[in-house]
């Protein structure tokens, strides 16, 4: 049967042995707030940790009793009966450091300073995101993942899992994703980001205590960001040249459907998100290069990596395309790791991963199905 | 012999006849500057006119005896002995309405309240031009030309004459163009306009009254312009993750080369063109739909044209991909017009139109010689 978690409840873990991040910097303790789905067995062997993408955070599935609308993110995937099976699995989310959901970052108070972190948080990496997210594990018990599991950047998360820590983790779930980005890839999160930074209301990151919200700026970051997100016969099947109006106005305001569309994603998105949680995002995407230390070189890179992998893309997804996955496929391959890989056909472009198609749920539930059997045996 | 126009100058041309516009506004008088290169021969049938994109003008080829480092933006193409052969035929460049580059617009002096118009020049559609090159042509004593030709936006206003003047325009060359935008393409202008739209600094399009230019929005709007101009694989050739020092910053500073070329394009570009052409000028490309009032039957939208026509796209242009240029041929051939089209295959995406790619010159090259001979014949 296919239900609902139901209701759930966002809970926090504090640490204050003190991080060290890549870039050098130290975080001395830090919050992480997180949810939990299904019972860990007694073994403690059937955890799953759901790494999140850029906008995401710990509600990954079900609602809150104050809040019976707000459905997690992957509610779909994520459920007794759904894919990823909370009646087989311990399901963890969490919101990554940096985040604006309830993690420290930057709009948390820095103890210190009685101020908002604001541009004092430290630039943050996917490593510095696994590093925590073990200290989580820790604190939780869980000594191994059946899986760790994410899509897009989070499926970077759930490669770097495999890197840095190989004997903890079985499977890696990388959907929609890639080894690193391109420089087109890096292209579009710098627009984005410049957006953000020449926003006068922005304040070189400390704009909490001028009362103000660089608006503008988030809001451009995030309507580029939906275009990179649709495939382009997606847009074209939904919007094509509709007009809002019944003819042109000839004008600067909404003309096509097209703009109504991301004109409303983009005041949306900059009412809640966070700037400088955007900003960091959109840093540890570019930095993430496995293979940075060993002069690009990916087959060195993924040597380290002893988990089993399964390997999604989307047909139409062109911010990582199938090619992008074959690009993690092929040195996993060379280091005879096993490795499943599928290429879906669905028209959503990238979004794809956070969308209830019917071919994409059996092929993760054939596979945790897998995972489930391997772990009762 | 492949050599240059040599030293050119701009000439300008008065109109005191009002232009209607197809928003409904009236334009009273206008000034349109033009360049002209090689002689009119007897009967006036060698012209070609050439028609800029987005932020092309009238200075097509050679350069100017005070500015010997300033050369014509299609001097590749444009010249003795080159594909479009000045000592063939009577090449005609001009800037359009609306620009920047001397025609009126957005930053000339509304004679009527002495200050630049600013706001209240009107939005300005591909049918406009054509009218005003049509005048333009008039003037220079054109009654048909040989050959009217545009790359991108320049190809539509192409296109528009074969339909607007069937027997004012023997030849149409259409590169890198398309008969209409996509959604996504419009998405690209809409987040691009909101850039400048949404800068302080641009005041309703009457910051030259402040003394202010939207420097910011135009730089965005030129750094993600640039993203849609360059193939995903020029860019990873050009620039991979190449990074800009020896090792990472953890800033938010250039961290990449891909990201010091676009802050670098946006900067060049924010310093000279005027934002409020900007704006005209993507919002004509979104207009452009010549099957509108057509149901949006391309068929029966080029029923009207008589010319013969010469298509070409390239490989990696994904903003007017080949397949855009196909929706061009297909509607043309259903009307049984002589359509020759050429794929080129180019790495430089966009770009390609304007690059000196051999293949691409020779089918430029080739099919002129032939409208050549059958106007000497």
């Amino acid at each position: 049967m296919f239900s609902s978690v139901g209701i759930v409840s966002a809970q926090r873990a504090q640490f204050d042995i003190p991080l060290q991040f890549k870039s050098g910097a130290v975080l001395p303790r830090y919050e992480i707030v997180y949810e939990t789905y299904g019972t860990l067995n007694a073994d403690k062997s059937n955890a799953i940790l759901i790494c999140h993408a850029l906008s995401g955070h710990h509600h990954v599935a079900g609602t809150y009793s104050e809040q019976p609308k707000n459905v997690g993110w992957w509610d779909n995937m994520v459920g007794p009966g759904k894919p990823i099976d909370t009646d087989k699995f311990f399901v963890v989310g969490l919101n990554n450091l940096g985040g604006c959901h309830g993690s420290t970052g930057p709009i948390s108070i820095n103890p210190e300073t009685g101020k908002p972190f604001g541009s004092s948080f430290p630039v943050i990496t996917v490593e510095d995101w696994v590093e925590s997210q073990a200290r989580l594990a820790d604190f939780l018990g869980i000594q191994q993942f059946a899986a760790v599991v994410g899509g897009s950047l989070g499926g970077m998360q759930a490669l770097q899992w495999s890197l840095a820590f190989p004997d903890r983790v079985r499977h890696v779930l990388a959907i929609a994703s890639a080894p690193r980005l391109t420089a087109q890839n890096i292209a579009f999160n710098d627009v984005a980001r410049n957006a953000i930074l020449t926003d006068p209301d922005f304040h070189g990151g400390d704009f909490y205590a001028h009362g103000v919200v660089p608006t503008r700026g988030l809001r451009l970051a995030r309507m580029l960001g939906h275009i990179t997100y649709l495939s382009d016969d997606a847009m074209a099947d939904k919007f094509g040249r509709e007009l809002r109006a019944e003819k042109f106005n000839y004008g600067f305001d909404i003309e096509f459907e097209i703009e109504s569309y991301l004109r409303y994603q983009g005041d949306k998105f900059a009412a809640y998100f966070d700037a400088n949680t955007y900003l960091l995002m959109t840093k540890a995407l570019d930095y993430f290069d496995p293979a940075h230390a060993c002069e690009g070189d990916l087959n060195k890179a993924f040597a380290a990596a002893k988990a089993n992998f399964l390997v999604i893309s989307f047909t139409t997804d062109w911010r990582f395309s199938p090619e992008r996955s074959r690009e993690i496929v092929r040195p996993l391959l060379h280091n005879r790791r096993n490795v499943s890989y599928a290429e879906i056909t669905s028209a959503h472009g990238h979004d794809s991963f956070l969308m209830p198609d019917l071919h994409y749920l059996e092929v993760m539930q054939s596979y945790l199905n897998n995972i489930h059997r391997e772990n009762t045996k």
